[in-house]
């Protein structure tokens, strides 16, 4: 199978500009000011006082201090060194030794609070319009679905989490004793469709582990049916989706369970991660906690081996270095490692 | 206002050799080696059985061990590798395993010791003559002035700290609730004399806070006048000067407070931080701890905000870079600045 | 007297890939895979079901992940991150969602297991005929030796090591309290033979150390001869000999001690040091154990050393450099760096 070469892909910035990015939780961000690198970029962001979210570039251009250490006066923020204002449009507003504040600013970032998400556009602001907005995750949003959430950074280029999210076959070996899923074995379908790609993979009267059945509210065990299907979005966004059917009945699924992998390099090495999941079965609080245990333990393993990987590449043995060879299961990564050279290609920023 | 750039500044090196830099308080020079890095060289720093100062080169010619870890034998150092001995001149003066010494040799480094500092010339000694002596501070020297010092380690560039005490527009969000002078708003007026350049900003009949006001025996609040000035004496100096006058008086000031920021390269990224304080009056023990007290929490605040920009420019952000913009309450700084590219053109050592 | 320069030494790789090295003990490698930077290589070791030792490569062919990571199946190592497996060859030889494994491979290292060592080439196959066998060290696999053992990762050159004992003038050094030899002063004879440089050293009707003469069986302080030896038998095995022997008596030596300085880069700043050692007279667990205990804490006396000789090395002082300067009882360490310059300048790898 054709491969794209893993040097080229990591030796230099493989993340676009042009694309929203997950900046926050929009629960995260409020009247305390909150730092933040993403694309290696230090961005600070807060509420104004009527609750708009600002992004503003986190580093003073008087004397370079971030001003995520200053403080909030009304809707501007103000430098912890020098007390320079900056508004929320990054026009700075006051300087306390000036009459009337000089023509200085830093940029600010366009955002969009969508759910509990707060989205960022870091690129070349003339092409705001042309760039795909934020994909829609309509679950998050879904009152039907009780949704959890969290960070992580992980010392990892982005890329190696959507190559993760890609390919469950990892299931057997990383989430062995948490996920319990072995039967994770074959190459899934895999579907491009425009800028999206899709593996979709079905289990058709396959036991269900305790894990999947209790909540389900059946016998361990159980032979039922699970569809499992994934999609890169856009390179800040994937999702996972996993319906269970009873497969004696032609009726729309008994539980769906959604994951969103949202990624946004801190830079070539590192990552936040931020992974949203809910379910619409089995939403008590209690149920939830359990599930939610399962999936941290999970992500922690993926954490660790994506760290090794990294280390590995970061380290670049001298010796026996021989690139990378993919097989079929890799098809969904390596039509995601297309279409964001596809997003490269379209970027009009350069370093 | 024109701007040296800051990329120029801190690029590369910034600090000159052929200058007098602190390079220990005198009573930390004993006959224990001391190991210190200073303009990026180490130095072993001792005292012959007579007292004076010695200051060598920290690395044995021999398998560059530093000397540092070795013991002193007379007016000798002996290197914990293999016994090689080096005496004041830096000339080596016995290998254990020869009759006679080789001609091999350390570097040797003028010294000056005056008052609690020891000050040290690790530059082109062909020009030592043509070098300014270290600067006059007399008042370390005055028994009516009771002092006291430190040093702290700063991950900054030395210049960093200059430009801080030349601003004091800082005081009122650095050290707002340390210092708690707010009144510092408007910049300074500024003079420049050949290589030093001076602020000085009055302050008439205003309300003396608390930590100013007991110490001088009055009641907080009291309307004084408060004469602040501070001078770049070299680019290892600078002084501030503090006058508390009665306005309704024309005799010489009541009080007097001098602080002496005196400031070491390690690197490019780092410094050496010794700071001297005193004052002529309110000098017994418990006043002189609590105005310590405070002077070591305000060089605290100001050595996370000088870390925290060293970072930002450290890390390079690839976005948003927007130089720097300087205004008025900056001329100082921005003087020192060019006091300080004189010095560097006058450098006669590459790197 | 002539030197080798050290900026050459170690500015580039000084280690050569054509040559035995140690990879572990015998006794860490079992069925539970050993991860081990060995030449700024990953290698994974692990022995098969018949007990056989296997290295490999440590990384998976497929997304980078560490071999070592995963479990042993039967003869072959798993990925722990998507299950392919590996044979002791290096060959793929199960891909879980492929029927058949595709023809990709990891590097399979040859290795031999002798007495408590396992060595490992690295190197160009195509020349393994050509290169010396690892040293023999026969006091290792002799029945009237008892031996003890361990390892230690110092931040330097391998080199240093090296140097450090082909010049034991360091005794009165940097272990005048633990070993308390403190009459190794002049520079001992040396001699060359082939790829082998070979110092010696008589001690004749010479005062015993409690620590040698209590486990001969002699009072402190006895009159005995030593005759102390060591040999770089190539870059990776540096061997020591001391003999004990009764001046008034012709007889083979009462009591022979030997050591073992085993040093394995893992990168040009580090390395692994294995050392071996043992005597052929008290060996009684309790006395050995004195023993061990003395050598460690030597040993740690070593390792400061020369970290502390690498730090300034890799720091790479602005100012003062000024070369190295050898004496005569550097003659050894010179010998042995100029034999490993011709190990170098037979190196058919290029990095």
């Amino acid at each position: 199978m054709a491969t794209a070469s893993v040097d080229t892909l990591y030796g230099q910035r493989n993340y676009p500009y042009n694309c929203w990015w997950v900046a926050a939780y929009a629960d995260e961000v409020g009247r305390m000011p909150l730092a933040r690198w993403l694309l290696d970029t230090p961005v600070v962001l807060y509420r104004t006082e009527e609750g708009a979210v600002v992004a503003l570039e986190d580093r003073c251009p008087h004397r370079q201090a971030p001003l995520s250490i200053g403080k909030l006066r009304g809707d501007a923020i103000e430098c912890g060194y020098h007390g320079f204002q900056f508004g929320p449009s990054g026009r700075c507003v006051h300087v306390p030794s000036m009459s009337s504040p000089p023509p200085i600013g830093v940029e600010a970032y366009p955002v969009r609070e969508i759910g509990p998400l707060v989205w960022i556009y870091l690129g070349d602001q003339s092409r705001l319009d042309d760039v795909p907005p934020p994909p829609e995750l309509a679950w998050m949003l879904d009152p039907g679905f009780e949704i959890r959430k969290g960070r992580i950074e992980i010392a990892a280029n982005y890329l190696l989490l959507k190559e993760n999210v890609l390919d469950l076959t990892h299931f057997g070996y990383v989430h062995a004793a948490t996920f319990q899923i072995t039967d994770w074995v074959d190459a899934p379908k895999v579907a491009k469709d425009g800028n999206t790609v899709t593996y979709r993979q079905e289990f058709i009267r396959t036991p269900l582990i305790p894990g999947m059945a209790i909540p389900l509210g059946l016998e361990p065990g159980a032979l039922w049916n699970r569809i499992n299907s994934g999609s890169l979005l856009s390179p800040a966004a994937q999702e996972g989706r996993s319906d269970f059917c009873n497969p004696d009945r032609s009726e729309p699924p008994a539980g769906r369970v959604r994951f969103a992998h949202l990624t946004t390099p801190i830079d070539q090495k590192n990552m936040h991660y931020f992974y949203v999941f809910g379910r619409d079965f089995a939403r008590e609080e209690a149920a939830m906690d359990m599930f939610e245990k399962m999936v941290i333990e999970g992500f922690k393993e993926d954490e660790f081996v994506l760290e090794q990987v990294q280390s590995i590449m970061s380290r670049k043995p001298r010796r026996g270095s021989q690139g990378e060879r993919s097989v079929k299961a890799d098809a969904a990564g390596i039509e995601a490692r297309r279409i964001i050279e596809g997003w490269m290609a379209r970027e009009t920023i350069t370093d």
